[in-house]
C-alpha cells in the first residue's frame, strides 16, 4: 500500500472526459515520436491514472510508452496496477535487465502476486535477475498459500525495538521515507517478537523522552501467516483497522496486511461467491480459451443435465395422462420457470445473508418459516391467476385446478428448499454458494414436474 | 471511524469458542443479578465484540445488559454496531433521557444512520432530546441522499488553518484526542475552503517552525457532498486512500469519508447487485413481513410468469406435432434447463466483470465472440450426448436429431444472448444486473421452446 497524499487532483465530474483526453494526447505524442513532452506528461500522472490510461491505449504501443516512465519505483507502481493481460504482455515484451530494475522497486507482496501470474519459464528467468535479498524475500512469500495472511501480507513494513524513546523513533521514521508505514508503528523485542503498537499520533503527543514500551498498547490485534484471508478481512472490517500485523508461529513479526489489500480480498471473495452461485468459477477470464472456459462450466452443467434427463424419465412415466390431456405439456415451461425463479430468489437472499453475516445458522427456523410464508403468498397469487387462465383459455375446470394447485405447491416447495439447502450446507461447513447453482434448480425441476403429474393424475382420475 | 489501537486481543483461532464462553458467562451473571462483575466484564470488552455478544444473548435481556455499559461513548459505539433489529428493540425499550445521553456520544454520521432506520415517531421524539448543536448537525446530514458522499460522510473531522506552523498543529492535535483524525490533517483558508493536506508523518518529520502551507500538498483528492457513494468508493479503492475529504459546492470542507465507510459501501452495493441479479431487492430482511417480501419479489416473477404463458402459447401452436410425437414433451425440461443454466453462467460472468471493472463495454465484441465459442463447445458436447441418448432410449434417429440440434442451438444462443444483454444495458446506462434476472431467463425459455418445435417440425416433416 502506498499511503501517498501527494496525488494529482481528480474531480469526479468530468473524470472520464479527462481520461479520454489524456489517452488521445498520449497516443498523438507517441505517433509524433515526441518523447520529451510525452515523458513530462507521464511523470505528472498518478500511477493509478497512468495504469488506467495504458489499459485504454492500443496494446501494441503500451510497452514502449511504459518504458518512458522516468523512475523505476513509479514504473513498478504502474505495472502493479495494470490489468493482468496487459501486464503479462508488457513483461514479455520488455528487456529482462530493465524489468529487473523495475521489479526491485515493487513491494514484495505485489512482486509475489505478479510473479504468481507469470508462466513458469518467464518467472525463473526473472527470479535469476533479482538481488539476493529480494529473491529470498520473494521465495519466502511464494511459499505461503495465496489465500492466507502470509499470501497477501507485505514484508515491507516498519518496526522498531520497544526499548527506544519517542525521539529515537521519530528519528528513525525520518530516515525511512520509503517503507509502508504510516499509521501504526509495530514494536518488537530482541527476538523480533511483536510486543506492542503505537500510533503516529501517540508519537506526536507524547514527550520526546518517553520510552516506547511505556506508551505502547500491548494488546495488538494480529493474525498468523496461516490465517485464512477471509478471517483477516473480517477482523479488519469488524474492528475498523487500517492494518493488521502478521506473526509466525513463534510470534515473530513477519509482515502486515493493509486495508487496501483487505478491500481486494473482499471483492475477490464476493466474485468467487457470485460465480459459484451461477455455477461457474472465478478463474474464468477473457484470456482463457473457449475450451478452457467450457471445461470450467461443464461439471456444473452436468448436474443440470442429469437432472433434466431424470425429469424426462419422470414425464415418461406419465405418458398416458399426457396423451389424453395434451395441453398439460404446454404448461410445463411456466410451471418449471416460476418455481425455479422463486427458488433462485430465496436461495440468493439466504446465501448472501450468510456471506455478509446478516443471518447465521441460528436463524434457520425463523428464516425457513418466513420463506414458507413468502412461498405460500406468491404461490397463492400466481396459482390463482394461472388457474383462472387455464380455466378461461382452455375451458377446463380440471386443467385450472391442476395448474393452479401445482404452482401453489411448487412455488412454496421451491422457496422452502432453496432456503433449507444453503442453511444445511453452512451447518455442514460446505460453502452455501454452491447450493444456488444448478443443484437447487435441478432438484426443484424434478420435484416440480413430479408434483405436477401426481396432481394431474389425481384430478383427472387417471 | 474509530481509529483505535487500544483494543482487546483476539486470536482468530478459538475466537468463536471465546465468544460462546463470553455469551454464557454474561447470561449466567445476568441471571444471578451479579451487576458488579457483569459491569466489570462488559467494560473490558471491545465494542465490536460486545455488540456481537449482545446479538447472541436472549433478546429480552439485551436492553438491561446494554444499560450496564459504564460510559456513554462506549455504549454509543456498541449501539452503532448492533444488528438493525436488535438496535430498534433496544432503542424502543430504553428510557429516552438515557438514550439522549448515549446519542450525544455517537459520531454524527452513525447517529444519522441510526435515526434513518427508526420509525418517524420515535425519531421526532429523540431529535427533541438532542442538544442544539447535535440537532443542527444531524438535520444537516439527514438532508443528503443516503447514497451520496454527504449521506455517508462524518462531520466529526479535524481541520486546521493552513497558516499555522507544525508546532501549533501538533499542539492542536494534543488538545483534541476525541475526533476522527489520525492519518491526514486537512487544511483550510479563512473561508473554510479546503486548500491542502498534510499527513501525520509529515508533521513528525518536518521542523517545528515550518508553516503548514509550505509543506502541505495542494492537490487533494476530494469529492462533493452530491457525489455518488460508488464514485467515492472507486476513488478510495483506486488511489488506495484512507479517507477522502468532502466539500460543498463552494469548496468549503464539510466532512470526510473514511475507508471503513467505503468497505460498507462496497458490501452494500454488491449485495444490491446480487439480489438484483436474482430478481429481488436489497431491502428484504428478516424483519419484513412475508407479505412485504412477496410484494418486493412479485414484479420480477411477473416477467417470468408472462414469459411462461407466452411459452405455453408457443407450445399450443405445435399441438399437432406434440400429439404425434408425444415424447417431445418429456424433453422440454432438459432443453429449457440446459439453456437457462448456461445463460445464467454467461450473464453472471459479464455482470460481475462489469461491476468490478474487469471488463467494460469496449470488450463487447471479443466477449461476445468468446461466449459464442463457449456456447458452441458446450452445446456440441451436450447436444451429442442427448442426441445419442434420445436415439438409444427411444430408438428414434429423428428424435435424437431434434433434441441434439435443439440443445446445440439453444445453448449457443443462450450464451450469446446472456452476454449481449448486459453489455447492451451497460451501454444504455441501465444497471446490467437486472439483465440476469428473470428477464434473460424468460427470453431464453421462449426462444428455446420455439426453436425446439421449429426443428421438430422440420425433421419430422410435420
Amino acid at each position: 500500500m502506498q499511503i501517498n497524499v501527494e496525488t494529482k487532483p481528480v474531480t469526479n465530474t468530468g473524470y472520464d472526459a479527462r481520461k479520454k483526453r489524456l489517452v488521445e494526447t498520449i497516443d498523438r505524442l507517441y505517433h509524433r515520436d515526441a518523447k520529451a513532452p510525452l515523458q513530462k506528461l507521464i511523470a505528472r500522472l498518478h500511477p493509478a491514472d497512468l495504469a488506467a490510461i495504458l489499459d485504454d491505449l492500443p496494446t501494441e504501443h503500451v510497452t514502449d510508452i511504459f518504458h518512458l516512465i522516468p523512475d523505476n519505483r513509479r514504473a513498478a507502481d504502474v505495472l502493479g496496477q495494470l490489468s493482468e493481460d496487459l501486464r503479462i504482455r508488457v513483461i514479455s515484451e520488455s528487456p529482462v535487465d530493465k524489468l529487473a530494475r523495475v521489479f526491485e522497486g515493487l513491494p514484495p507482496d505485489d512482486l509475489a502476486d505478479i510473479m504468481g501470474t507469470l508462466p513458469e519459464e518467464q518467472r525463473t528467468q526473472l527470479m535469476a535477475l533479482l538481488g539476493r535479498e529480494s529473491k529470498d524475500e520473494l521465495e519466502n512469500l511464494l511459499q505461503y498459500d495465496p489465500d492466507s495472511a502470509g499470501g497477501i501480507m507485505t514484508t515491507d513494513f516498519f518496526s522498531l525495538p520497544h526499548t527506544l524513546t519517542v525521539e529515537e523513533a521519530v528519528a528513525n521514521i525520518r530516515r525511512r521515507a520509503d517503507v509502508e508505514m504510516v499509521f501504526y508503528l509495530y514494536l518488537t523485542d530482541e527476538a523480533g517478537c511483536l510486543v506492542g503498537v503505537v500510533s503516529m499520533r501517540q508519537l506526536l503527543i507524547n514527550p520526546a523522552d518517553s520510552p516506547l514500551h511505556k506508551i505502547m498498547n500491548r494488546r495488538v490485534m494480529k493474525v498468523t501467516t496461516s490465517s485464512d484471508q477471509t478471517t483477516v478481512a473480517m477482523l479488519v472490517e469488524k474492528y475498523r483497522l487500517l492494518a493488521v500485523p502478521v506473526v509466525d508461529d513463534n510470534n515473530v513479526l513477519v509482515g502486515m496486511v493493509t486495508v487496501d489489500d483487505v478491500i481486494e480480498v473482499i471483492e475477490e471473495e464476493t466474485t468467487r461467491d457470485i460465480l459459484k452461485m451461477a455455477g461457474t468459477s472465478e478463474s474464468e477470464t477473457l484470456t482463457h480459451s473457449a475450451f478452457k472456459i467450457a471445461r470450467i462450466r461443464l461439471p456444473w452443467l452436468l448436474a443440470a443435465f442429469i437432472g433434466g434427463l431424470a425429469a424426462t424419465g419422470v414425464i415418461g412415466q406419465f405418458e398416458e395422462i399426457l396423451a389424453q390431456v395434451l395441453v398439460l405439456s404446454a404448461f410445463l415451461p411456466v410451471i418449471m420457470g416460476m418455481a425455479g425463479n422463486v427458488g433462485v430468489q430465496s436461495a440468493t437472499v439466504a446465501v448472501r445473508g450468510l456471506a455478509t453475516g446478516a443471518i447465521d445458522v441460528r436463524d434457520t427456523v425463523p428464516l425457513v418459516l418466513k420463506e414458507l410464508r413468502v412461498g405460500l403468498v406468491l404461490g397463492t397469487f400466481y396459482g390463482c391467476i394461472i388457474g383462472i387462465y387455464g380455466y378461461m383459455v382452455h375451458h377446463s375446470l380440471q386443467l385450472g385446478q391442476v395448474v393452479g394447485l401445482t404452482i401453489l405447491g411448487n412455488m412454496t416447495g421451491a422457496a422452502l428448499l432453496a432456503v433449507l439447502l444453503p442453511m444445511m450446507f453452512q451447518r455442514l461447513k460446505v460453502d452455501p454458494a454452491v447450493a444456488t447453482g444448478p443443484f437447487v434448480t435441478t432438484a426443484i425441476d424434478i420435484l416440480g414436474v413430479l408434483n405436477y403429474f401426481v396432481i394431474a393424475s389425481w384430478i383427472y382420475h387417471l
